[in-house]
């Protein structure tokens, strides 16, 4: 077993933990593509569980799904210089078709706004034409160069992006909050993350946007991870691609526009958030399988017995709606799949042993705290629904503590550099809102200002870099 | 209207029409990159249904979704030799990430079966691990240089592709056989598309195969589309990628593979089977609305009681499970929205007029007779349903009247070109199983061998080109 499971602590070497957890849980693989890596079964699993609230929230709002060209013309790519700059250095080109070169190279999508919007303004003639509302789940491909982490920083991968388009800001405005909000519920109810929510600076904002928010959250290592981003581009875009409509007014307008995604980088926040020394730990909305039932033969009693048993079980809580597997294998001892399934993070294990047959009773123990508790089989469906709950809500406010815990104030720029580097975490500090002071902390600490926050916290001190008279309370982290 | 409505005869120029139907009913549009189509909400959510069926079908019979990455070195692709000559030419290749040159280029996945097989050589270790059964949804390119045709000839398409190994070839072949099944039991039941099954020859089979499967329907046009494909792909890809396992034995084995795919096009063939001079028909299992709902004014009466009406109606369809829309949208008249709905193929349109709101009553006029029903208030939802269900049966039942009616058996080579070019259809012939005969009548004709059917039949004349003895009976059609 010793070479199935992971072999570092989490808190130990959290990045090799972090590469041994998601290799041997087995929710993806390298690919023999440098950079690339394989979405396994397991992760794939949990992608289509947040698609699935994600579709249901965004159906029930009036968007739809759509599919757009993977190929972006290099010439659309450039029509907003800010866009093109920001995306530029890491495109892939395709110059090869069969065996003739081509005479435009195409951009491998690294976000669609550009394609998407060429056709906004053909299709969108009026007001009646709007809101347009359309979202996509793609592949997405940026050339990173820096070192591969599975999930977080690869060739490919996968996200949505939905863009909208909007008669007037106040509709544009509202639209990135309401997204906003259902990123919100996605990540602290499914995920069971924990984030801060709040504006980018025009430093950290999407290349090409008025303005962009953004949820945070805080992985255990103390780095920041952005997981989520509601863009407002105003009439940016509209202007660039000419998207405009006769309005009600019978006056000729662009539109307002907003885009906004998240991505599989969510599967590496969760390994990353509730895993432990023992492997993955899945917060029981998003587990594929939320039970295993595990029969535990033992001589003195029929196998047959315990099997049957077992499998009523398996029949009870399928029945139930719960998502339930049953590891029947006679090749492996139940030891070796009491660990096997603590790796893959299954929130709850039920044991079906001769004892429990006698008793009319199974075992229940917790992923999350390791806990046993005996569970009559009368009760089983209400205790074990309860259960799963708890696991889920104690992810969270595990979780929610240890943000809570890693948010210091400091006034001074001594203070903010021996904070960042001994305890890491968010840093809230005063900031005069001089780009400048925020590039001169990016270049000496490597932090970055994560957000402004919406609720607008008083003022404390002068500007944690300059000294000057501050203007905001932002909050800074290192981040992924 | 006249601008907005189809503008030629399904009869009189049916290429015309299906890029006409296709564009104004906003199933698609062209992209502005040659030979890429966009597809829209109205098309994307069909294809989400059949992605709803086809998961739930392939994930009740073991199966699970994953994801691998879009690029394939040129290497890999090379290592099956008849696999690489089979896609070479339609493949586009990335040579540049950012602005370096790449040092061995990249193909554009125009299927994965290199990729996924070099993964299944590492994963795969013992009889344990057997079988192994991936699907995955993605997008695919190949560089056609055809006239693009939307859903049947573009550079991009969507499709799933699913990857198996096993133990044994028998194991293999019912695989082959139980996902047929299903695609059959998806094209006849939900897309309401009658198909031919049989075994592709060894010409036609995929490049690689040990043999293949395949779906076909009959266009009205009296082309042959192949629908979807189950390969058996024996130990070739296993034998290449060195995929062996030890089994219950103990003695090392290569494992036996099956590839099987169905694409976008099915959309397309959706739309040339069912539509009409009036637009789209969509069977009601996959029709992104069921129902709409169109209320109608009129001077006599207040307009919020036929609106109440309306509402209410949409309120108890939708209890009972039926996806509906209520179109009272005041700036259109009643006239303006049947033809628009009607183009757009919903199956069954509701009107609640002053009449009707007297008598209790609405008005139902279904999609593919343009019959019109009164059906009284209270037997509603009884009545709606089993007219869903008369008009999905009555689809499948028209387009398999016209595909028994375009099988035409023929002895002679004279009467094979006669009917091909008089008639088109699938024609029934013998054949000697030579390659060169085959080869001959597809050069010659530009028929080709669809497929040997499972169901022997009886040699009921020599070869149709060399007249020699013939040893199987076959179908033959011009093909898209």
């Amino acid at each position: 077993m010793s070479e199935l499971g992971v072999t570092v602590k989490k808190s130990e070497d959290f990045s090799e933990w972090y590469t041994q957890v998601i290799l041997k849980s087995e929710l993806a693989d390298y690919a023999p593509i440098q950079g690339c890596i394989i979405f396994r079964g397991y992760s794939y699993t949990i992608w289509e569980k947040i698609q699935d609230f994600f579709n249901h929230r965004i159906k029930e709002t009036g968007h739809r799904n759509a599919y757009f060209p993977l190929f972006i013309p290099e010439s659309f790519l450039r029509r907003e210089a800010e866009h093109f700059e920001g995306f530029v250095p890491e495109v892939a080109w395709i110059t090869m078709g069969g065996s003739s070169e081509l005479h435009e190279r195409l951009a491998i999508r690294p976000t669609s706004e550009t394609i998407i919007y060429s056709m906004y303004a053909k299709w969108i003639r009026g007001w009646r034409d709007l809101p347009l509302k359309l979202n996509q789940w793609c592949n997405i491909v940026r050339w990173e160069t820096k070192a591969t982490k599975p999930f977080l920083r690869t060739k490919e991968f996968l996200w949505q992006e939905g863009h909208t388009a909007h008669a007037t800001k106040e509709e544009a405005e509202q639209e990135v909050r309401d997204i906003l909000n259902i990123y919100r519920e996605l990540m602290e109810e499914h995920l069971a993350i924990p984030v801060l929510v709040g504006r980018k600076t025009e430093r950290e904002k999407f290349a090409g946007a008025l303005y962009t928010d953004t949820l945070e959250a805080l992985m255990p290592d103390g780095k920041a991870l952005q997981l989520g981003t509601s863009h407002n581009l105003g009439q940016n875009f509209s202007t660039v691609f000419d998207i405009t409509f006769i309005g009600e007014d019978e006056e000729e307008h662009h539109v307002w526009q907003t885009s906004w995604g998240i991505s599989t980088r969510l599967i590496g926040a969760l390994v990353m958030t509730h895993g432990d020394d023992n492997g993955l730990v899945l917060p029981p909305k998003l587990a594929p399988y939320q039970i295993v039932v595990i029969p535990i033969p033992y001589k003195h009693i029929k196998e047959e017995v315990i099997l049957n048993k077992a499998r009523r079980v398996v029949k009870e809580l399928q029945k139930n709606g719960i998502s339930v597997i049953l590891d029947d294998r006679e090749e492996y001892t139940p030891g070796w799949k009491f660990n096997h399934w603590e790796l893959k993070g299954v929130p709850l294990r039920i044991e079906v042993g001769p004892k429990d047959v006698k008793e009319g009773q199974v075992v229940a123990a917790r992923r999350d705290t390791l806990e046993k508790v005996v569970v009559k089989d009368e009760r089983l469906i209400g205790t074990v629904k309860k259960l799963l709950t708890e696991i889920q809500d104690n992810l969270f406010d595990r979780a929610k503590r240890f943000l809570n815990e890693n948010i210091r104030k400091v006034e001074t720029y001594q203070e903010f550099k021996r904070v960042l580097d001994q305890k890491g975490g968010f840093i809230k500090a005063c900031w005069c809102s001089d780009p400048e002071c925020e590039e001169g902390i990016k270049e000496e600490t490597g932090a970055t200002i994560r957000l402004i926050p919406f609720q607008k916290e008083e003022v404390f001190s002068g500007c944690v870099y300059c000294g000057r008279e501050a203007n905001k309370v932002v909050y800074f982290a290192r981040a992924y």
